[in-house]
Formats: C-alpha cells, sequence, structure tokens
C-alpha cells in the first residue's frame, strides 16, 4: 500500500509555483530549446512571466533564438536578462543586439560544442523551460502527442536534452498533459521537477519555416545539382554511405537529386543525420535509408515519422555533434552539404554575420558537421543581390577553412588545396574546378570593392569554436 | 573533411586494454547486470580477467547474483573480490556467504534503491562492466540485436541503465559488434568509454530460469485464482488499472485469471510494470494493455516485443522503482502481485532469508513495488513441504509490513487491518477472509513449533530499506 501521501500529480503546478520551487535566484542561467524554430511560445511566455515576478540579471541561454523572440528587447532594456547564449540570432533581436543592445557579448556556440558545454559544466544550467507537445504528470515528455488532444509537434527534443539531463532543475511546459505514462518519451521523468501545462508551446506550422525551405529557385536548383555531382564523383558515394544536410534551400534539395543514382546503381545509406527532412523520411521509406538519426525535425513529416518509426531514432546534441565524443554522429558522417552566408579565399565560412555586419545565422551544426565529416561541401551562390558570397576574408569566422573541403558555386566549384585527389576526382568527372580567387575576383567584377563595414569597438559577440577556444569576436555596427 | 585523427572504431579494445585503459584500481567498485539471470557469462569473464590481471580487494556491486556466479567463491578466497553489493544470492555462492565466507557483510537493496544508491553517489561505481546483445563500435549497445549475427537476447537493459549513466567508466561487453549506428538503443554511446568484442555475453534461454516458470503446479494455481479474485472484488480493479506481477509461478499466472473478466468487462490496464512476461505481451497485443514498462524481459517473448513494438517501454530501475521520485513508475502503480519465502502475523515478509538461515532469494522490486503500490497482495502457500511460510516473526525483515495489504494463502486470506474497508470488499465477494495468526498457528498444527536456527555473531548481511535506513542484519548460520 501507498506509504507515503505522494500525489501522483504533485510535479503539476503552474508556472510561478514551477519558478518559484525551482529556487531561480537574480543572476541564475535559464536555458530553452528551439525545437518550435519560429513557432516557438515557451520562451516568451517564461520570460514575461520572471519579469513579471521581479527576476533581474538572467542568463538566457538557448538552443538558438529567432525573430519571435524579439520581446527580449524589452527584457534586456529592462534588465531582466543581461546574457544571452546561444547558436544563432535573427531579427529585430539580432538588428539591436548588433548595434550595441547588450553590455555583455552573446555567446555563440555550435549545436554540438552546446552538448559539450554543458555536459562538461562550463554552462551550468540553474533551470531549463523545456517545452513538449505532450507529457504526463510524472514529467515523461515529447515532442509530440500521441493523445486526441495533441496541440503541436516539433518532432525530436534532441536540442533539450543536454538540459533535461544536466540542468540543476527542470520545467516541462506542455500544451498536452497526457495520461501516465506517455511513452515512449523522449525527455524521462527522471530529470523533470516540474510540470507545467499552458495553452500552447509552439506554432507547429512554423517548424518549417526560417531558414528551412523546398526551394524552387532556378539557382538553388542548380547548386544542388552541382552539388550532387560533386558527391557521385568524389568516391565517399558507396554502399553504406551516410549523409547530412544543411538548412539552405540548395542543400536541403541535393538528396533529391542523388536519390536516383542510389536507386540506379543499388546504393543504400546507413543512415541520414541531422535536421531531418521529409525527403529523408521518404528515402528512408523507400528503403533506401537504413536509420534517421535526428536531432531536429525540420518538417512535420519528419516530426510524424519519428513518432511512428522506431528506427528514426532521437538523439542528444552529444550524441549528435559533441567534438569531444569520439562516438557522437558527426565522427561516423561521411558527406554534408552546408549552406553559407560568406566563404572566403582561404575556405573560412560565415553563417553567422551578414555582410552588413548585422548578425541573422545560426552556427547550428555547421563547425561540427564540417569538421568530422569526411567530405564537407559548401553550397553558395557566387551573389546574393549586390552582396558578394566569396570574398577575401569572412566578416565573421565560423567554420575554419581546414574543415571545409569543397565550395560549389554557380560559376565553379572550389576544392580545399588540402585535398588534392579530390579535385583530380571532380575533374576526372567534367566538373567545372576553379580557384577560390577566381570566383572572388569574379564577384569583385560585378560588385566591385566592398567598402570596409563601419564596425565600432564594442564586442557584441563572441563566437566559440567546438573545442572550447574563441574562433572570432562580433563588433558593434555603427548606426547608419 | 576529418580535422582530427579519431579512428571511427578507437572504442573497440580487448578486455585486458579497457581495463587498463578505465583506471581501474585495487580497492574500487565494479558493476553488472543480471539481465541474463542464470545464463550471465560476463560477470565470470571480467572476474577471472581481473584475477589474472592481479586486482584485488574489489567491491563488485551487481543488480543481482544467482548460481552461475558460484566462480565468485574462489575470487573472495583469494581477496580479488571483498565486498558485494546485489540485490540477491542463490546457490553455492549464497550457502558460503550465509556460513560466513566474506568479512564485509554483502549490502542488499532493492532495485529502485540500488537505482536511488547509483544516482545519488551512495553506491559509486567506478567501472561498469555492461553486457549487451549488440553493440555499435561508438558504444550505442541494446539487450537484443538486429543483425543477422545476433547471439543473444535478454531485452530491457533497465537495470544496467544506472551504472551507463553514473559510472566513472563504463565498458560494454557484446557478442554482437554491429556497424554504426546501432539504433534504437538502450545504452547511448555518450556514456560509454569503451566496447569489447566476446564470444557470449549470455544464454538466453536462461532468461527465463532461476525464479520464473509458468506454473503448472495446482496448488500455484490455486493461489493464482484466489488472488485474481481479490483483484476483482478490491475497488482496483477498473478502467485504466495499472499492474505488476513478481516473479514467483502464483503471482504470474494471476494475470491470466483476470483476463477473461477485463474481456468481458471491457476493463483496460494503462501499463504493466516491471517484469515482463509473455502473457502480459499478449494481452498488450490483443489490447487489453496500453503501455508495458520493462525494466526487465522475463522471457524470450517480451525480449522480442521490446525490440520490435515502441509502446513496449524500456525503463532504468529509477524510472521503474526509485522511492525518492515521485515520477517512478511505481508510484503510478494499482496492483502488484507478490511472492514470499515467508509473511509474519504483522504482514512482514522475507524473500531473501530460507527458514534455514541459508540466503536463497532476492529483494527485487518487492520492496519498491509493495511500499508504493495502491494494492499490493502477498500470495504464498502456507507450507512448503515442511516448511511453514505464516510466522510469527520473519527470519529477515524485508518488505515491512505496513507495505503490505493482502496475503493469499490456500488455507485463507489474511488483510491487513490498517485496510479495513478492502477486508469489507473482500468479504462482500465472499472471500475467505481470515487472522494471520490463525494462517500460523494452521501451519503450527501440521509442523509443530520450530527450533531456533543456530545463528552465529557474524553479519553476513545488510539488508537496506529503500529510504536509505538499514531494515536488518542478517547473521552466519553455524555449521551443521
Amino acid at each position: 500500500m501507498k506509504n507515503n501521501n505522494i500525489n501522483r500529480n504533485v510535479k503539476v503546478v503552474t508556472l510561478e509555483k514551477a519558478i518559484r520551487n525551482t529556487g531561480l535566484k537574480d543572476g541564475m542561467t535559464i536555458s530553452f530549446h528551439h525545437h518550435f524554430r519560429g513557432g516557438d511560445k515557451v520562451l516568451n511566455l517564461v520570460v514575461d512571466k520572471l519579469a513579471e515576478m521581479g527576476f533581474k540579471n538572467l542568463h538566457v541561454a538557448a538552443s538558438s533564438l529567432s525573430d519571435v523572440h524579439e520581446p527580449l528587447i524589452k527584457h534586456i532594456e529592462n534588465g531582466v536578462v543581461t546574457q544571452l547564449s546561444t547558436s544563432g540570432l535573427r531579427g529585430e533581436l539580432a538588428r539591436r543586439i548588433s548595434h550595441g543592445l547588450m553590455e555583455k557579448p552573446v555567446i555563440f556556440r555550435s549545436h554540438g560544442y552546446r552538448g559539450t558545454a554543458i555536459a562538461t559544466g562550463e554552462l551550468h544550467i540553474d533551470v531549463a523551460f523545456l517545452g513538449a507537445s505532450s507529457c504526463d504528470p510524472a514529467g515523461n515528455a515529447c515532442g509530440f502527442s500521441r493523445s486526441e488532444n495533441a496541440k503541436s509537434i516539433c518532432g525530436s527534443l534532441g536540442y533539450a536534452l543536454p538540459d533535461a539531463r544536466y540542468a540543476d532543475k527542470v520545467v516541462i511546459l506542455t500544451d498536452d498533459l497526457v495520461a501516465y505514462p506517455n511513452t515512449p518519451n523522449a525527455i524521462s521523468e527522471h530529470d523533470v521537477d516540474y510540470v507545467v501545462e499552458v495553452e500552447s508551446v509552439g506554432d507547429s506550422s512554423k517548424i518549417a519555416s526560417g531558414a528551412i525551405r523546398d526551394t524552387k529557385n532556378p539557382r538553388d536548383i542548380l547548386l544542388a545539382k552541382q552539388a550532387a555531382k560533386v558527391i557521385l564523383a568524389s568516391g565517399y558515394f558507396k554502399d553504406g554511405f551516410s549523409i547530412q544536410t544543411g538548412t539552405g534551400g540548395a542543400s536541403l534539395a541535393v538528396v533529391k537529386y542523388i536519390r536516383e543514382r542510389m536507386i540506379q546503381d543499388g546504393i543504400k545509406a546507413s543512415f541520414a543525420l541531422g535536421g531531418i527532412t521529409a525527403h529523408m523520411v521518404k528515402m528512408h521509406e523507400e528503403g533506401l535509408i537504413d536509420r534517421l538519426i535526428d536531432v531536429q525535425s525540420f518538417d512535420r513529416v519528419a516530426a510524424e515519422s519519428l513518432m511512428h518509426d522506431p528506427m528514426h531514432k532521437e538523439v542528444s546534441a552529444n550524441e549528435y555533434a559533441a567534438g569531444d565524443e569520439t562516438g557522437s554522429a558527426t565522427h561516423y558522417l561521411d558527406i554534408v552539404i552546408l549552406s553559407a552566408l560568406e566563404v572566403d579565399v582561404n575556405f573560412n565560412v560565415n553563417v553567422l554575420v551578414g555582410s552588413d555586419g548585422i548578425i541573422r545565422g545560426a552556427i547550428g551544426g555547421h563547425q561540427d558537421t564540417a569538421a568530422d565529416s569526411a567530405l564537407s561541401i559548401i553550397v553558395c551562390p557566387l551573389l546574393r543581390g549586390r552582396i558578394p558570397c566569396v570574398v577575401d576574408k569572412v566578416t565573421t569566422l565560423i567554420t575554419p577553412g581546414k574543415s571545409v573541403d569543397v565550395v560549389v558555386t554557380e560559376y565553379g566549384i572550389g576544392v580545399n588545396p588540402n585535398r588534392p585527389e579530390l579535385a583530380e576526382a571532380l575533374k576526372a568527372a567534367g566538373l567545372n574546378i576553379v580557384s577560390m580567387e577566381y570566383l572572388r575576383d569574379r564577384a569583385k567584377k560585378v560588385i566591385g570593392e566592398a567598402a570596409p563595414l563601419p564596425f565600432g569597438d564594442k564586442v557584441v559577440g563572441v563566437v566559440m569554436n567546438r573545442d572550447g577556444s574563441v574562433l572570432d569576436e562580433i563588433k558593434n555596427i555603427v548606426e547608419d
């Protein structure tokens, strides 16, 4: 018989009570995940409540931040939030921070390194506030719901798993409080302290928004086809290969163009990694990809596949891409296709800061996958409007050139000089191999020499490398 | 491109190298799981190797020990192993320990409390040696294998999961080293340091051995039918109820007898917990049990169901039964049916030490489930041969009487006086409710007064309560 008075609903409390019970204090670190991307409703809800309760000087450590988090501006102005750690920044919040809104610089980490930093204690989280599309009163939580009352779906909670495991206190916010046991689950009751029922944790229609789109842009399609040719000729396209695509339209489209050859040649992939898309799910269901390893579901089809298919596996940021773990998936990755805002003649890549000096992107898994994969391909147009994408020196260094093997543009393909055998193989396949200097000059011929950006002296952002060193600093951009 | 020289097989080493690399030293604590029960081959293999390598004074913290671990006797005699922590002991090892083989007493913990002790650091594990039926070179490991080379299957690795998470170093031993990624997996690469390929981790035909059998014993069947009647009349048999059965033949059989009424009355269980059996799997597949929560697979059918069915969930010992976690499954458990070696007039239960003073059992989840469930039923014959099972005072206290609601014997049913409403309900259903004193007297009438056991003064075992207090001590039995 029950020897104690433990109420089976004892963890279920209001948000205010959860906050009080965690012992949160001014100056502490709170964390959030971004699996709902532009549709996230948890971060603003919680920080509004914290502001209302009078908290100050908080460190918001999110797996990423985007346009939807613009309300953080007022909380920063009011001193509720004084520090940010994130993979990326977009929209008005990013613009204001680029202009010097905050006293402390934003710490930018890759997804893999965020996992490492949380596991090692470099990034100590006092209280994690994690949105979930279902949760039972014990705290077993998921990025989807099997109940009739499901209100949202985001699929994998991979970026929230380090927070759940290592934060001192964990609060789940859910818009579908289901009966125990909510299994299979992503986050275990073992790691959860409080469960808060809310009206909505996120707008699922927006998980495919932001950087992700199924491209209809003819230039993206051209780039994707070229990248596919690189893969086919690279020597890494063989039975049992593994692949990941980044979030850019062109990089996402690449898999569509290698699918035909996989069928034709009887080649199957052992796994597809990373942000999983409907394309990947389709190829998995066709038997072309054996396993899906999903740290983030990039669309609803992927999220639903994760819910139903045991061979579609949810992994933590650490299992995905931690540089200090020999077993993390990126170490087993053969091919990655990534996008870029800028690439320079030394193959360095910038995916975070626009050529106008305004932060408008995210490190994501760029650093991690480029460094660990056997073949990293950057897909990037030569110009975006009047902005050159191949430059002398990237505005901000995110992924060091030594990690980058191939740069695909519509005017030719650059191959890192430290991969001569790869350049030979691509030339032999009839691909147009050019130097990065050629591409830079070609861009300059159209646009002319760019004026230096009006950076000030204030450090507004620090870009970490995944080995724990500082890779670059972002200075404030002076008001125009 | 790969920026480091990390070999994708870098974790895969010989057992000796794994041991060396972990930094294991004399006096440290090593751990093992018992998911292969009598078929386990890992513990003996590892301890033999440690003896060969000259290690001394080791603490073996196993989730349980049984007949198959008899070779530990020589390692104890030689000083290789000087301390044991376990849930149970059986066979010659248990007999020798009962006679005073070891200087330090064996620490007995329930499965739930072992999880708690590992998580809190009370039981600090230096190196865990965990057998797995499949593992990839990164360390993703399972109690089954999806490969064509599968050699073994044990199903859930629930008792190994606390070790994997909290031990300083984790070594997986596997008899099927499969290609990365071995997903879905039970143990993550994030927690694994070394992977060792061995000829065999266990004989799967023996996972259903030991305490577990599908009873054909007429007395067990009678007891099971009586227990089923108790459940049906208890008030806890209603739609959405949850249930667990222990390992005794009678307690396992109970579900068979409530199945008919579930179908007839349209009643479905929300979950079945614990050691999962083929009976439970069948009822789950029939739609009578919504979820299976599996800390240990009690037979091959259960192990295979775990492999294929996402609604059959693997849980850690902590998620199963930790007393300090409000979210652990036992806190959501309605009904548990358990066996006993002895029950006394105060409803105290002994499942560890025989009436001859020799250790011959295991605490298992007995303490945990009895304490947390809403209705705990002990199924126990009045006599086993010439041994009375209802006694004045249990030889060793394992589960305190306050946790026990009902004792079912073939001569009547005892109901704990602190559950008068339950006694009324069972009487109203026509069940033969008797006092424990009546049952004790009835046993005495057949057997007579038992002579006191010839215990010595040496403490050979300490029985922990799941709240961290000491519940009882086991003294050595004097040689006859």
